[in-house]
């Protein structure tokens, strides 16, 4: 798949995930409140990919020569949940500008190669002929280009241990409907797109032998905050025994956040539940939208990071 | 709120539930063969409303000089989980033909009594300002004009108990986001509408007093077939401790079908998932798109019919 995020002279170049697969089109971002204003609508999601995005939306503010902290404010503003935003830009406030270009290049090529890791340790902990089921998208595009969950799918099914990946179309948003079916589909991964609703039936009939997810922030406890229906995902899980892992790089992990409820939710607006971009189909009734839920700890079977398995560290 | 089906001389004349809350317009049928094809496009929906226009679709075979054998295999083909639809086309049956009109005018009479009693029987156990989640439309638009889980709802805010109803969307047809927002909002009843995702942050943070679904069939064991979601829902009311209940008429319960896993599943077209309506946002990919799922009666915590609270007869 081609990189979706690329930062050359002329700027930063995204991918604009809101039309992907019907249009495959890229806008080129000059400043930084071009760069937050594309985060906050979504032409770029998922934790990891934010946290790339944000650093070369620094670099874009050196560049122009904006006021560097105000820039730092409007990007860490633009989404509350994901910690790899905070974490990217603290990385490069903590070296001197003229490094921040090949910082960002850094936080991003380190970003495949630790996906790809974690694909391989996440692979190895799934049977042979793994029937695996994902929510959102935690994927290429999620990422600096491997993904976190389909980045276990992706490697599953280069070592050839993958039958079919479900996955769940994730509203309000569509990221399962629109990018890791497409993802897939790019790749020749046998995947098969459902309902969110439809995971209680699959789970309760023995058709899945992981749930594999990402993470947009996993407090110190083990604790995580994902897309809104992990939480019931891992209930389900729980109930019918299928293992249910969390895939996350270790600067997803936030150890100023000790326990889930700390972890701010951010609440989308209503339209967006109404419908869908330009259809709607609710009347203008009250609505609830929270963009995350937190999964707590106890109801994860392993986390997995770019290290192998991480542990939350026992409490005192 | 105005009837939704009516039946007179001119023919059977149905709300299209397809287009609303977008548009309020009817259609009037003439034969069984469009009856039919009304009920298999989801003109109408639900179980009891099903029946009631299946058994007026009869009328409109006996009215035309049509095969009515042959009248009554093309409308129990055109759905096959709901099982209001052979028992009201059977009930026509066993009686004369002249009767017919009359019965089926009895059946949909019966239907809102039924559901107003059920209502209240379901309002009983609610504590006083409940909070309630609801999925798909068990609604007056499901019935003869009351509802079920909906006339659950309605009654209890009619005497006063109901604080809100959480309203989960119902993908992929939007049956909760498109007709149980409207009913509420016709009614003046406190509803917020959510993603079937948001089910588990809510249940989790104690903000729900009871789930209250419809169904419909429910095996002689109390399985209940309802809406896929259902089961999704009764296995994280469980776990999060919060009373699971389905209302449903006593004629909704199958004594031929032992156990839920003689009840079969429809599955629905795959554009259904990859968009809504002419709106398309997946790629051509796999789906899978069960329209039912299968709750186990051990996840029930009640059954409430126009009789009261049902159990299933204990085994031998």
């Amino acid at each position: 798949m081609q990189a979706h995020i690329r930062f050359d002279d002329e700027g930063l170049h995204l991918l604009d995930q809101r039309i992907v697969p019907a249009e495959v089109a890229w806008l080129t971002l000059t400043s930084a409140q071009d760069t937050a204003d594309a985060i906050r609508d979504m032409v770029v999601r998922g934790a990891p990919a934010i946290g790339i995005t944000a650093a070369y939306g620094m670099v874009l503010a050196h560049r122009r020569g904006t006021d560097l902290t105000q820039a730092a404010t409007t990007l860490l503003a633009s989404r509350p949940t994901a910690v790899n935003l905070r974490w990217a830009v603290e990385r490069l406030q903590a070296l001197p500008t003229e490094r921040w270009e090949a910082e960002a290049r850094a936080i991003h090529d380190e970003d495949i190669a630790m996906c790809k890791s974690m694909g391989g340790h996440g692979a190895e902990l799934l049977p042979e002929g793994a029937t695996l089921y994902t929510h959102c998208n935690a994927g290429a595009l999620a990422t600096g280009g491997w993904g976190t969950a389909v980045g276990v799918v992706r490697s599953a099914w280069a070592t050839g241990k993958l039958s079919r990946v479900f996955a769940g179309e994730t509203r309000p948003y569509l990221q399962g409907a629109r990018l890791t079916a497409w993802e897939c589909e790019q790749e020749g991964i046998p995947c098969t797109l459902v309902t969110d609703s439809t995971a209680a039936t699959l789970l309760s009939t023995g058709r899945i032998d992981a749930v594999v997810v990402g993470a947009d922030r996993v407090a110190a406890n083990g604790d995580v905050a994902n897309k809104i229906g992990t939480l019931g995902l891992a209930v389900m899980a729980k109930h019918y025994g299928v293992p249910f892992y969390v895939a996350m790089p270790t600067s997803t992990i936030d150890p100023r956040t000790p326990t889930g409820a700390g972890i701010p939710i951010e609440e989308r607006d209503a339209d967006e539940v109404r419908g869908f971009r330009d259809t709607r189909w609710a009347a203008d009734v009250d609505v609830f939208n929270p963009a995350f839920d937190v999964t707590p700890a106890a109801l994860v079977t392993a986390w997995i990071t770019e290290d192998g398995r991480w542990e939350p560290p026992a409490t005192p």
